[in-house]
């Protein structure tokens, strides 16, 4: 099967869906490109793009996309309730399938430079393509935010990979290679909201439970029910059916029962593949073998 | 999403392959039909194809390749193990998505009848497409063989659904709309054959089992366990969970473990997506929220 990468950039205007429409028919009818899903927000002034599709052809339309948010977006007039630095303020790429996540980052600088050579926009590597520690954490890339940008790329350990002043009107954009995130919610038989606080607790990473799993208790106070509300960050290395288990048997101890669990959004077809795979305890199950996945080539 | 059908014909044809290569290549590079396989036997003189996509371009393609069987495949010059009628010997259609059986049934019924009026070559409508309850079964359906047509043909309900003579040398085809079949095998940590064969006798149809569940017991030699082999022959209505959970009950009896399963060939995502909503316990999940079926719209 062909590699396949999903990019979610963020875009800082929510307000005149015009430039949105510009930005978005970037994306549209462009072979080995698919636009899964685009919102804006007008609180955020923001919005994001949802695309997947052949490396090459994702990356090519995200530099247009780029340059078309450079042109049509003024951040000294921007304002938002989402912090923000650039017209163009985030650019994650996800490997969906195919892709090793150093593909990803190479994909991701490969973009970072070619923004930078055509638009003159600078740019932030972050996440697993960071250059340094420091900038690892979106927050801290983005703290200032457009305005203290100037200030921020003087700073010791500061001057953007790309670049080294912000664009007056765009200012700079932060790119990355992250893994694809799943949100994940298991639902409690019961409404003690303190109980899905200690569950959360124990089976997330900073708890010292699993080490891609961020979790809160959440009161579903419509359906007076408890949920254990997750973000999976790397549905490959801590699997949902591990999450599952775990919580179940955390739940047990106070004769608490699983009544039920969501997705929120999008997933890949591996993670239910890894689900089936092991609850049916399928031996040299391929991904080929799903009938559409031939369509998929 | 858009429909999705599936068709396997097979041809009487297994030792010339560059009739089989001219069989294949009217699936080939047509737009919304997608040949995922095809494969020739030498001892059964038989070539199986398997195909997927729109329904119009698949019921088109199909169309075409048996023109091409009828022109090229002499039945009164076949000789092959396995039983045939026709040049094109069967032409199943198979909902794999968006589809319900009786669209299958439908389009069935328009392939059946365009390749008679364009090639002369009669059918016989079997499974789901069925016209009585005798011509439901293939193998009855088939009974006589090529060189019995003339005669079958005569005999009272034997007429054929389109046509009512054999094409001199492509015979007849039997053509039907039927559910997807799922190859799945539980294996089980004894080497008693006996436990195979009592669980397999329970779980299946015929002896009070599922519904959809052919099933017999299996020596695995090689690796010294027994295996539960099985067809499920309707996964949306006996879906692989239930029957893997019931073996699992069964063999329990016998203190015997389920060691591993393993899927022969391919299986619908959707059964996947079956499974592990299941185990999950997911509420509300859509297959549109898998991230690879945004491709398949």
């Amino acid at each position: 099967m062909s590699k396949l990468v999903e990019c979610v950039p963020n875009f800082s205007e929510g307000r005149n869906l015009d430039i949105v429409e510009k930005i978005a028919s970037e994306f549209r009818g462009k072979e080995g490109v698919k636009l899964l899903d685009y919102s804006s927000d007008k609180d955020h002034n923001r919005s994001v793009v949802t695309v997947i599709g052949a490396p090459d052809a994702v990356s090519a339309a995200m530099v247009n996309a780029a340059g078309v948010a450079v042109e049509l977006i003024d951040l000294t007039k921007h304002k938002g309730e989402h912090p923000r630095m650039g017209a163009v303020d985030v650019i994650p790429f996800i490997p969906v399938r195919g892709m090793k996540m150093q593909e990803c980052v190479a994909l991701s600088k490969t973009v970072a430079k070619e923004i930078y050579d055509k638009y003159g926009l600078p740019s932030y590597l972050y996440e697993n393509s960071a250059s340094s520690e420091m900038r690892r954490n979106l927050a801290d890339v983005r703290r200032g935010e457009f305005e203290g940008l100037a200030a921020k790329m003087q700073k010791p350990g500061w001057k953007p990979d790309f670049g080294d002043a912000p664009h007056p009107t765009a200012g700079a954009a932060a790119v990355s290679a992250r893994e694809f995130l799943i949100a994940f919610n298991v639902n409690l038989g019961t409404s003690d909201l303190a109980i899905a606080v200690k569950i959360s607790n124990v089976i997330r990473h900073s708890g010292g439970g699993l080490r891609f799993v961020k979790a809160m208790g959440v009161d579903l106070a419509e359906r007076n029910i408890a949920q254990v509300s997750m973000n999976l960050t790397d549905y490959r290395r801590t699997s949902i059916y591990r999450v599952f288990e775990l919580i179940k048997i955390e739940a047990a101890r106070y004769g608490v029962p699983v009544i039920g669990s969501e997705v929120i959004g999008l997933l890949p077809m591996q993670a239910l593949v890894d689900t089936a795979e092991y609850y049916l305890q399928i031996e040299g199950f391929k991904s080929s073998q799903i009938i559409e996945a031939g369509l998929l080539e």
